[in-house]
């Protein structure tokens, strides 16, 4: 923990820097503080992983896009981001309310270009992990100690 | 929301067309409608996404439907799906269950061919997404209003 | 259900045999027995399932392990493995505990040879599932009756 998945549309994959997007999330994650300035998430335990799809669908498949042909040539081939972030219990909603507005702003730096010139929908969630059993084995943990 | 993830094992990726099922099941979702005759879902936020993971293993390994020489050649060889659909909360549990029996029977749809020829696990699962923080950055939506 | 994800970074995909590992997780979810001694898991229903993510970013991106150099030339090249294993409803705290316990021992036997040559972390999860709708279409389950 914490975890943050990001499944893609794999026709946005040129379209920008997902390495450079992973590592602007996880320094996003690592600069949190919470009320007590402490961090809010443990350096060793920050994971950003990214990953394609290979097939899917979006909202009415491209119908409207097309219709209203806001988007000129891609009006109709709607692409997507669902990030989801899940962290440990025990912070606080003021804690997830900063976290996601941080993570926001960087997935808004990133799309919002890209918007500009396609239909992309972007999703971000955070989850309060509810694991009944958690184990780590972890070599990268004693690397901040 | 919602978020359809079907992730499925590689051996039956040209068995069917998952571009197809993606769009049928997201079509279902848009066709949705709730005890007032509302739309379930807000077509912009509708997204069916479709993956195959790399390795895998099913139940005893193959072991028993070798034995049991049920399904030919590929007795051993099972395959496969697994559908999660995240939606947000307060649906009632009337159309929870609408929703799920309207997935299912495309599934059905499409993998009972399937399982004439060969060992195939469906599971489709609704979760009420319990997020703490939930945000949009999307050009999708003002195409429906 | 019940179901074992793992998502893994890319650069280790060849350091160790995952479709074994796979397979011996999924022998370990049979092998579990309840205080009452009967199977925790129906064998037709283990699915585990394994996936490389393509982009990624970890912990401080590397800084820390190349400032401590603990693990010559991959010591900045961090890599994760993320399981997560849902399960039905209804199981006791203890059986949780036992099954979490026997996954992280086949997990550590897979990666601690890993550790001794780079930094890589694991994370186990264990979840019960907390689903609205539930359907299976199999023709695997039968086997096993």
């Amino acid at each position: 923990m914490p975890h943050l998945v990001l499944l893609y549309t794999p026709q946005i994959e040129e379209a920008l820097d997902w390495g450079e997007l992973c590592h602007q999330l996880a320094d996003t994650m690592r600069a949190q503080r919470d009320e007590q300035a402490k961090a809010v998430f443990p350096t060793g335990g920050i994971r950003v992983l990214a990953l394609p799809v290979r097939h899917f669908a979006v909202a009415d498949g491209g119908a409207a896009g097309v219709a209203a042909n806001r988007h000129g040539a891609h009006s109709g081939d709607y692409a997507f981001v669902y990030a989801q972030l899940r962290m440990g219990r025990g912070r606080s909603t003021a804690v997830h309310h900063q976290v996601g507005q941080a993570l926001r702003a960087v997935l808004e730096t990133f799309f919002a270009p890209l918007q500009q010139t396609r239909p992309v929908g972007v999703t971000l969630q955070i989850d309060e992990g509810q694991e009944v059993y958690d184990a780590k084995l972890s070599n990268l943990h004693p690397l901040f100690h």
